[in-house]
């Protein structure tokens, strides 16, 4: 389980890899103007995604690095208490990295550290500012270790500057309990007999077979009087299959579409603020699932004062409930 | 909006307020032996109520020491990054403060903040060991500064010891926005025409007028061989009216009882370990409101190795969703 990695890959740059462009970087300047916060997520579709950014020609094989593109991703290097990492233009957003993939290095920074011990039960992420792309210090701290469980707080900053962003995370050895899970599977057709979402824009977006089995997106903004469903069901693994483990939980977790994309019908500025994720299982029993997908569903209740909230679930194909996540998102509508 | 307190009220001790005496001191620590973990609140009903914290006996008057308990409870001394507070018996669970009290104070430090501006938007406070009665010390840090958001960090700690809670909290100027609520406010017969929850335990749990619409508390341990129903819908008041404000919805957003109480019929040890709080209204919104009580459900979705969730929705008695809540907890059963 305790693996330190020392290295950094040389990561390859140029639009085939789906680093931004000139021309992009000024659309991200426009759009990181109006964004007041990381995880800018205005990612798929028609108004900021340029046609070449469609293309997908890179190869499986172009896509597998040294193992799996996520693991280069979410690389890290242990230091005692300060971390670094590196963005990763594979996962890349619009205005940065995609939310969950800096989630997901957070998190394997703490698996990874020496006195971690047990698994992770809740982890919250607030984004406090853009990410710019490149290398970031993390400042990891064990804050209080009881007999059982242990709380981590971890800020992210860049070249000494403010924090971009601040994680606190709860790790827990889950002892044997009654067991009970009240929360209904959603019914759904098999992965295998659903259409991938084909509309890649955004390089992280690409790095994930999505399957839309409910709300599938539509941001044609063609009805804009009457709100549409924001509730979505779908599948989603790696788009190289990779096997579930916590740190792609915490991945997927923020990788649903923003739910105002979907209750608009359009794209709009938008960015989660913070995001919590509750781990139902421990390392040993998501191991047992053996899975490389996930069924999820994702839901709204309000949007209100330019902020919005979202809850999602993600389910093992066996029906097995895996993790909750709730999130606040910024958005300009 | 801006207030510092600087002064702290002379607590009134004694069983009359209900300060734990020696004997229940004993029975506390023998709990406190079986919880790993703060914001431990078996705090109802049989097994572990003594008969004589059933008793109801103070008058309105006595329990009106200033202005209202809360606010003494949840009084702050300003500092510079440094805070002061102090249990409050009057809110006290069973091995330490009621949790949303300590949620309460903690943001009554961060709105009373001399460089806040906005209002609270998110707030997440993990439980990392258990608060002694007394004084302790909030270390209050403004993280980052946006336009129009603030990302601050909190952490309790008493005596100068490791630190107890740790918060982190986002603050938001919410500007106009496309508006759309999308959860369906649950349907309930009208405050006045439900009787109040007569089985008053716990100081804490007598400071509220919990009146139950659906998912009575029976935590007789009658039937545990087919799990009940972890669903609750009930009204939630202060004991002696007070206007909510964002400090009570704060607190009142823990005050549900614990879900696997409900799920299997009986108390057992119990406590939150995270907490997250979103709130869809701004301080205005809210005050625009005008009501003293909210219409609350809580539900949980799994149970599994010693944690189970919950999740739950705060309402105005007019329709609007206030606030939604999520928590991870302990349990030993």
């Amino acid at each position: 389980m305790f693996e330190l990695e020392r290295r950094h890959c040389t990561q390859p740059t140029g639009p085939a890899f789906g680093r931004p462009d000139d021309k992009l970087r000024d659309e991200q300047s426009r759009l990181a103007s109006l964004l007041t916060d990381c995880f800018a997520v205005p990612v798929i579709g028609r108004r900021f995604a340029p046609t070449h950014w469609l293309a997908m020609t890179e190869s499986a094989e172009m896509l597998t690095k040294t193992q799996h593109l996520f693991d280069d991703a979410t690389r890290v290097t242990a230091g005692d208490s300060r971390w670094q990492g590196r963005t990763s233009d594979d996962y890349w957003a619009f205005v940065g990295p995609f939310g969950g993939i800096t989630a997901a290095t957070i998190l394997r920074a703490l698996i990874d550290h020496p006195q971690r011990s047990g698994d992770p039960l809740s982890v919250t992420v607030n984004c406090c500012a853009p990410i710019a792309q490149g290398a970031f210090d993390l400042d990891v701290r064990l804050i209080k270790a009881n007999r059982s469980t242990q709380h981590w707080r971890v800020e992210l900053s860049q070249g000494g500057a403010e924090v971009a962003t601040l994680a606190t995370a709860v790790f827990a050895e889950r002892r044997p309990s009654w067991s009970h899970q009240r929360a209904e599977f959603p019914k759904s057709p098999p992965f295998a007999q659903i259409q991938p979402y084909p509309k890649v824009a955004a390089p992280w977006v690409k790095q994930y077979d999505f399957r839309f089995v409910e709300g599938h997106p539509d941001f044609s903004g063609a009805v804009k009087d009457a709100p549409a469903n924001a509730f979505s069901k779908l599948w989603i693994g790696d788009r190289v299959p990779r096997k579930i483990d916590m740190l792609s939980l915490m991945s997927m977790s923020d990788a649903f579409f923003g739910r105002v994309f979907h209750a608009r019908r359009e794209l709009v500025p938008f960015g989660t603020v913070s995001l919590t994720t509750y781990f139902h299982v421990d390392a040993e029993d998501l191991a047992a699932e053996d899975i490389d997908r996930v069924l999820a569903v994702a839901d709204a209740k309000i949007f209100h004062k330019s902020y919005g909230d979202q809850a999602g679930e993600l389910w093992s194909p066996q029906g097995r409930l895996l993790a909750t996540t709730h999130q606040t998102a910024y958005f300009k509508a």
